[in-house]
């Protein structure tokens, strides 16, 4: 963990490193995924069925291997304790009502010109969403994948996901029930992503792709952007808690180490005002990780990446977390939305005391899949808009043409482009 | 041309072959532009010095070589005839006019648990924008790209744009005081993208790149996508003209050529269910092309790329349509909306016989910048939402976090995150 103090000599530069430190995919992962993309692009299942076996000890053979069928899933969902169907039902319900307010406006209308001008939305046809296997197999995340999909109105939901060893994880398959996905494929990785852009005879292709993953899978995605449409490029989660001394060092602690445990390159960061809540923080952090059953997980990431950041005063934050752009931010402070209103960059801001942002992870209903790596300077978390796409659209009558007509050929002219000004002039008699 | 026709035998093969078709950049490419965005990110300047002599002809050595002065600008701006002005102002009040309706809402809302939700809409901190020099330097599209990002409320608005030879195009400059442009670098290619993304010791990087370019330029913004936000990968220009048998083909012949006149790899389709018609709009292609001073790229793109699809019925038109997912399509036909309802997959459509493509170039209002290459299937024309982001917000109180906490808290057991649980349990003493 490393420890700055926003008073010491060196500060501006030690945040400068933080700031463009980076804990994302290096060169070697570009070129490993460039072969498989293309490997799958040319030989389609087999390359599956290669990749497959090598990286998933999972041999692709029956049809059952291939692809799990929705009577399965509807198993799995049935076999829930009622606790755990209870929280699912619960969750995509929340997250349902979020985004059904999402959903864009057509526009159409005549303007004083007598120009007819206007917008309408249509969702894509297919979506394929990757929802990871392993240590990050998590039902949440097919929710928050799928349901903005549907609110959407996309017709056809294609879910990838790895089963190493064969092993199928039940709680994704329940959750694939409950969202109303069409197929279930029993894939990761790079290869995954590129069957799903190019599709292979057994696997149509899609036209978006969304979903958290590995370094591979964020390459593939970025590699394969233009071919489908993509959410965003996804690297290690982050938090940012900015806390005054009147809180609980237990519940900071817990808040941090709840980024860590997602993964060793995580990052944690804490800027306070206090010294003595930093102090009571790190202890606690070490007092939880005796406890915790991720502790090895999480210990790596706090040791390695975990920050924390005392401050003269917590008007300083605003600006520090402007830079880190954070994907996660919580306010524990008194007055938190006159803090907000000064942060500028930030995937999902938990506002007050007692919002921790695991409750953002599951049933708040904003979605989880947000920008990492400072990327909340320009992207935003995913929505019912990622599955969607809008066409605009123009009419003119011969009046309206006249209108405006002429100031185009003057503008197509001075371009020189005289096929454009030719169209006009054409239909006025010019 | 390639001239098909539905009710041929082997039509459905050929029309497969013409949607797989590509016109767009190839490997070489991606290389070169690995190693010239390499070669920015580490040697700055010094390497923008080097392509720029090298691919423009344009040695980088005084602050003039550099960067155009907004004095400059605003010089070209009063030296523009009055009509070239009055057109430009006319384009640049009507694409504000349309671009403003797409200000998104903040959300801000406590539901029946109790719990505070909502999204809050801000504008990047600084916008490149790529506008072409040489045989595509258009003003309107500087228009079309820095409109939407000051209504956005972007603060900082870059443009890279290449001087060959050192030959400023006037009227960019002129467009570029007019849009409110801060700095306009003399810069081009897969370079100056690099330049934008990554920065160096002249230029501070931007947070979001957007603006057509060639095969290079939209290849290091593909590349470059994730360091930067981008608006789209862009590929050659494409009109597809729906026509019934009641059009003049002259109309139609300028409509096809003001698309093929932009680049060689452009791609003009027309479908229409009358032969005679067809052999028309042949015949007129030929006649206008003897008369056109664009004549030698609009033939190429004629030559190479052109089609004329004679359908058994216009019923068979969206079919088609939505495989092509064209940029632009013009619905030359008595009831465009009609038809317009069952398209699912275009950049914009134009109704009706006096809404020839190139108004929607200048001066209709919505964005000129679309998707190309069938990327309209999951993508949209740029926007003012490309210049923006979104931060969802969460804010609960104790007696709503002990609403909805306890499904949290059953999920992320069941994901295996237990600092997760834990920050919820702590809270609430559980």
């Amino acid at each position: 963990m490393l420890r700055l103090d926003s008073s010491a000599p060196g500060f501006a530069a030690a945040f400068d490193r933080l700031v463009r430190d980076r804990r994302e995919s290096d060169d070697d992962v570009a070129r490993d995924v460039a072969e498989i993309v293309e490997d799958v692009k040319h030989r389609g299942d087999a390359a599956l069925a290669h990749y497959t076996a090598r990286f998933d000890d999972h041999p692709l053979e029956t049809e059952a291997d291939w692809r799990v069928p929705a009577a399965q899933c509807r198993e799995a969902y049935d076999a829930l304790t009622p606790d755990l169907r209870a929280a699912l039902e619960l969750a995509a319900q929340r997250i349902r009502a979020f985004h059904e307010q999402q959903l864009p406006a057509d526009r159409d209308y005549t303007d004083d010109e007598g120009v007819r001008l206007g917008s309408r939305w249509l969702p894509v046809d297919a979506a394929g969403l990757y929802v990871p296997g392993g240590r990050a197999a998590y039902p949440s995340s097919l929710l928050m994948n799928a349901i903005p999909a549907k609110v959407a109105g996309v017709a056809r939901l294609a879910v990838v996901t790895p089963t190493p060893r064969g092993e199928n994880n039940p709680l994704v398959l329940a959750a694939a029930h409950l969202a109303g996905v069409d197929e279930v494929w029993r894939i990761g990785g790079a290869q995954a992503v590129a069957a799903l852009a190019h599709g292979t005879d057994r696997i149509a292709p899609v036209d978006v792709i969304t979903g958290p993953g590995n370094a591979w899978v964020a390459e593939a995605k970025r590699q394969l952007f233009g071919v489908v449409g993509i959410d965003m490029v996804a690297g290690p989660s982050e938090i940012l808690v900015i806390a005054d001394g009147a809180n609980d060092p237990g519940w900071i602690a817990a808040d941090l180490l709840s980024q860590a445990e997602h993964d060793p390159a995580a990052q944690a960061i804490l800027i306070t005002d206090d010294h003595r809540l930093a102090d009571q923080v790190a202890d606690m952090v070490g007092v939880e990780l005796a406890m915790l059953p991720t502790a090895r997980t999480a210990k790596a990431s706090w040791d390695d990446h975990g920050v924390i950041i005392v401050v003269r005063s917590l008007d300083e934050a605003p600006a520090l977390a402007n830079r880190l752009a954070a994907e996660h931010i919580e306010l524990a402070i008194d007055d938190p939305d006159a803090m907000f209103a000064k942060i500028r960059h930030a995937g999902s801001v938990f506002l007050g005391r007692h919002t921790p942002e695991p409750i953002g992870d599951y049933v708040a209903g904003p979605n989880h899949v947000l920008p990492t790596g400072r990327r909340a300077r320009f992207s935003s978390g995913l929505s019912v808009l990622d599955f969607m796409k809008r066409t605009s659209f123009i009419a003119l009558d011969e009046a309206a043409l006249r209108a405006i007509g002429p100031a185009a050929i003057a503008l197509a002219e001075a371009e020189g482009l005289h096929a454009h000004a030719r169209s006009i002039e054409t239909r006025l008699d010019l």
